[in-house]
């Protein structure tokens, strides 16, 4: 049924496999994007601080760390005056298309990769075909590659239709540590978004099958404690520190004890801690680096104040004193029925779709949800779109790889229901 | 040695073994010493509230259990018009001696019982020969019938002797629970006392050992804790509950866990917990009963303020309150040396006395140490003496007994004592 | 529409909540239900011992407490004949009516009451009109007085109809701490029932609505864990106890923290617990009775398992013991829709009733469902039947009742239903 | 007083300073002690493996670390034939003087140094003077460079001497990490010694002062437990994952509160605590590298014994395994009198010996320990001598540093009570 270049998308999409960058980090990527668009007749093209809310952005890596992937960005071969616009770790692009009367259309894409040592398995496609990370111990092990390709196509896909409206598609950094979402959904390019489109490759959905609406988001906080207190030597004078392992240790046992809610589904995690310097003092720094999560908002929000205060009733405990980061947060959100019903209607009369599925739980936690909220909360509909693809490692998993076929499906489904909708408003 | 009448001390003993009573309901045992006091020849003999600071009384039972005992102690045929002057749980009195000018010179005994059933084992003495405790669940259980015995004796001996100076007997309540030191210490009888003695019987050591000077008293304290939170169904609403049991139970893990102290040896024990009221409520009220102790009041008070910040971020942590009551201290002390010598020389010359130890730890609290601090802190000299005795159960258990032969020895060692102290003013 | 006399029934279910009685002690319950029903022309009547699998009951009071019961039973005015069927806490009883040649149906309610003491206010209709309870902090607080007169009111309904099957009454001791569902539904008489219907009245539903099929029950277990060390003087000997109360503590917070299943709610509760005997004393014995839930019987199970494994590494941590015994379990069900329509059609059909609802979330736990489960594993149906009623006061409160006009709509509802279901067998 | 050289015992110090180097990696440092023991008329040189009793090594680093040790060392023109003798961490020597019939003394000093960073404050002197760590991050913050010159002192001074008797000076590895002791003491070198001196300078005594006889040496055990579980996605599937953060949380709390013990202090510490990877998945490994010490060895082994059930009972706890490791270990011991007054003698006639100290508690843990406790086991005498020295900095600082004239003060000391021991015999 389609009429793209598969090729073509294949190349770029193997060209940002080749090239994963973790959050706020998506120099060339953003480059690689830009440098695509510019030939192609936009209207508009917000680029990284453009493209932002730039105080909201979370959990952002010190300059040393961004300059460095700057640095790797540039010996990579990206355009240089693209990534001067991107220095300080404003990633990510806005591309607009506007034609004639219609309706605001969003449609978002993510674009970061995950720190993950990529397999080198023979059996591995981008191992065996030459397009393996070349940033070692970073990998797109969750499809933003392809989702970035989506993106792309989609552009060139309604710029030959007959689509009136206005498109705007949001390159969104910073997915993977939930903090990209809301910098773009508050950048005010949203505000006049009527009907919001996302998509996910994969979720173990096969090849062929495409979900119209995915529901189940975890509304999510990924938070960072870290404890102060005072050292001492253990052996002669263990009174005289504040031990901040002691209170971690507090803190996580009641943390997963935060009491259950009937209202729903809630999680807690302590996914990452740390503290002490060397087994005879007292130990004068800890963290944790942890995250709570709900079935709705609410619940999340349950979750957060509760693990607020045994953080600090922890700290408190031990004569410690503790701060309290979020690194990144997102809402829970729901698809619209009358967006989902048009995938489904598109999705029905594709060729390559072998199976079309109503809705499914996604299971975790997208910062999408910020963008569809925002619309949703303006009275616009936002749908969240699942393409599946064969993928023969699971998400995040060194093995982790789409059949790039399914790129170009994925395109023509999501631009035909952008210009569906643009069509009858729904 | 002795020319006291021993038959009558060796009843008015058992008459008070017969009768044991806990802190602040020793009616029938206060009012059997008043008794046998009036028909002394004595200056001065303040009773119940005129013998206690009233404010620093703490733990005093409620109305209901003190009008109980005073009930038991009119109906055991305790004098009406003594009980009178006690109602409220004002228990104890001092007796005191003025003799020319010689100077002021306390001896500290005890006089309350324990919460423990007496063995009615034939092997048991108080059993066989019918002075087992008539209060069931209760029995002198730490040799404290003995002590106040040996009061009387000295207060018989002192005023048969040429005696210069002034005695003070305090007859003190409520030692068991260390709660009955301080009222007496800051009663204002103590004020002008220079040489303080204190007495115990037993302590494994065996009839004819008398030490000296005992030291290594811990600092106590008692508290209650006691959590207040919210009650939901378990099963419904969970996340409506404010749990106590939660609250508690990080505070257990967390008091065991206050940092050791390179100063000396500390102590925690929650011995007495509970909390909620069925398997599918959150429960609302829980408490710990516990203490804490210390090598010197420093210590002690180390871990006293560590305990309240657990107890107090542990109920905070859950969303709770709590409310935390001290029901009894003592601090540390140390006999002072010029007074156990005058012990060390007097037991040496007495014969019943085979074996003389000048110091031993005692290796738990003791209220006389109020007392002891009280008169040091203002110059003047203390000791605790200690006089041995063959007891056959070990200290708080069911079959404890004295030899009864060590009550006139006791008298004896400690009225020279006194008498050598007025004589050379150490 | 009924044609029952309301004032026979009503007068039946005052003598019961007059006389209400906890688990395996409700022999004047069953004494009294057994009375009425010798008046009626049964096939059958399995009393005590003959409708329990008496090896399956959990958590039997001892004897004294049984006997005491038993006692009051007699003194109230129970027949001694039927009382000496049910000693040992057999209480109980199975009636069986055969009818030709239709379905055999099972109709389940519960007969025992709380440890609730039953307000004396003049607003609550008990004490107003004389059938407050005379057993003193006991009361039936759930309904289960009505339940038993529904049993009673169906027999009648059905004996005077032209049903054709068999019809089984249990009438079913200690579903409140629910251990009484398992013995009865592993008594044999379940063995051969194609269809189960059970009822609840109440439940937050108004006078005049009924519920045709309740969902939503959380599976189940109660337990108890009793921890057992070793004593040592806190002071003296710290290190010589095996505490409990540390052991105790620590199965608290992990208990709680037992990880959250993504296959549905679970819950966790530590509802009732104590331990130690003295501030000074490293506590030897200590307790937890708790429970768990799931939302489904799988979920009840992992938790269930999890709780087993943290208390016994909680007591092995602190070198103490602890022996888990279940003192009530029951499992999760569903309704069935086909006799779920049946009461909806008749429900629709009978002029009292003013709302049909389809189905309702318990969001509790009930032992009905061992015998809804026992039916279903063997191919059967089953359904559980809410029945409205306006409660002043909630379940489980003190002001708990019911509108005694809701009594004989209850009984034409299931009554009907039954013999619909023989009709129609579906 | 002494007639050493003292510019080439500084000169030689500054040398081990210049090159610090790690427990097990002392390579640097114990061919330099070779070199120049070789040009003394020894009796025997027993270097690396024929020093130590290999399998009594623990936390020996990797390969690649000794390696990379290995290199530095020979960068630094170590001798390569005797780095070839230490490869695979067998670092240190014994140097051996057999003169006539005397009694077998031995003397044991320590080489290793700490992984600090050390002061290139202008104040410092080694970085004033030219001889601040070229082992980045490395540092001789305990003096053992001193240690070390005074072991080579010690064997001039008494090669020079008419000393009768046999002497073993053990240049000790690996004291900081307390593993280096007990594979000495293992050695079957000190077998046969009869008299045995240990040494430290500075510890907060100041330049002129002395120590006879140092006791209070904590006994104590590192350990390394390592915990493993199963990884899940925290959002996804918590319950999927065995958390051995949970455990180590439980294990950290409960290691705390093992119980105080009546018979003196105790320490515990999880001084360097980690685990996880991400905030999303449910943590695999954990880790918590810890210490216990005790007043005596007996103390110890109690805290050690605790210690391993509380981290094998929290592993089990969450369903984790845990494997534990000793990483070091040290008993107790105590100087004896007979030799400390010997040190006390010659102290006494010393000029720059400005103030004799009888004893001294040490208030930490050593490993000399090992070998002191050895030979008083066999009947022999030990005693652990302090040398005071002006030091800016604390020990364990980055600016700690020696007065270099207190040097030659401890060799003469040193050397003199050894040659008066053999004389003695005490």
């Amino acid at each position: 049924m389609s009429v793209l270049d598969a090729d073509r998308y294949r190349e770029f999409r193997r060209d940002l496999h080749r090239h994963p960058e973790p959050a706020w980090c998506e120099f060339y990527t953003t480059a690689r994007i830009v440098e695509e668009l510019r030939d192609r007749e936009l209207t508009d093209l917000h680029v990284g601080p453009a493209a932002l809310a730039a105080d909201e952005r979370l959990n952002v890596p010190d300059e040393e760390t961004l300059d460095d992937w700057l640095d790797r960005a540039r010996g990579a071969g990206a355009d240089p005056d693209v990534l001067d616009r991107l220095e300080g770790g404003y990633t990510g692009c806005i591309a607009v298309i506007e034609r004639g009367d219609g309706p605001v259309i969003g449609f978002r894409v993510d674009i970061d990769a995950l720190p993950i040592l990529e397999s080198d398995d023979a059996e591995h496609a981008p191992a065996a075909e030459g397009f393996r990370s070349a940033n070692e111990g970073y990998m797109h092990a969750c499809g933003h590659d392809a989702h970035a390709t989506i993106g792309l196509g989609v552009i060139d896909s309604i710029l030959e239709s007959d689509f009136a409206g206005t498109l705007k598609v949001f390159f969104q950094p910073s997915e993977e540590q939930v903090s990209g979402g809301k910098p773009m959904a508050e950048s005010g390019h949203l505000d006049d978004v009527e009907y919001l489109y996302a998509v996910h490759i994969g979720l173990d959905h096969p090849s062929g099958e495409v979900v119209c609406g995915i529901d189940g988001f975890l509304a999510v906080r990924h938070f960072l404690a870290a404890f102060e207190g005072e050292p001492a030597h253990a052996g002669a004078r263990p009174e005289q520190g504040r031990n901040t392992v002691q209170a971690m240790a507090a803190a996580i046992q009641n943390l997963y004890a935060i009491p259950r809610h009937a209202d729903g589904q809630t999680r807690v995690n302590a996914g990452l801690v740390g503290g002490g310097t060397a087994t005879n003092i007292i130990p004068e720094e800890s963290f944790i680096e942890g995250e709570v999560r709900g079935e709705s908002t609410e619940l999340a929000e349950y979750m957060s104040r509760h693990a607020d205060r045994v953080l600090r009733a922890s700290a408190e405990m031990h004569d410690c004193t503790v701060s309290i980061e979020t690194l990144g947060e997102a809402p829970s959100a729901t698809s619209d029925d009358a967006l989902a019903a048009i995938v489904g209607d598109v999705a029905g009369e594709h060729d390559g779709v072998t199976n079309v599925v109503d809705t499914a739980e996604l299971g975790g936690s997208e910062d999408a949800t910020y963008l569809m909220q925002a619309v949703q909360d303006d009275g616009g509909l936002a749908c969240y779109v699942g393409v599946g693809t064969d993928h023969p490692g699971g998400h995040h998993t060194n093995t982790f790889d789409v059949d790039e076929a399914d790129l170009t499906l994925g395109i023509d489904v999501l631009a035909e229901s952008i210009r569906r909708v643009a069509d009858t408003r729904p």
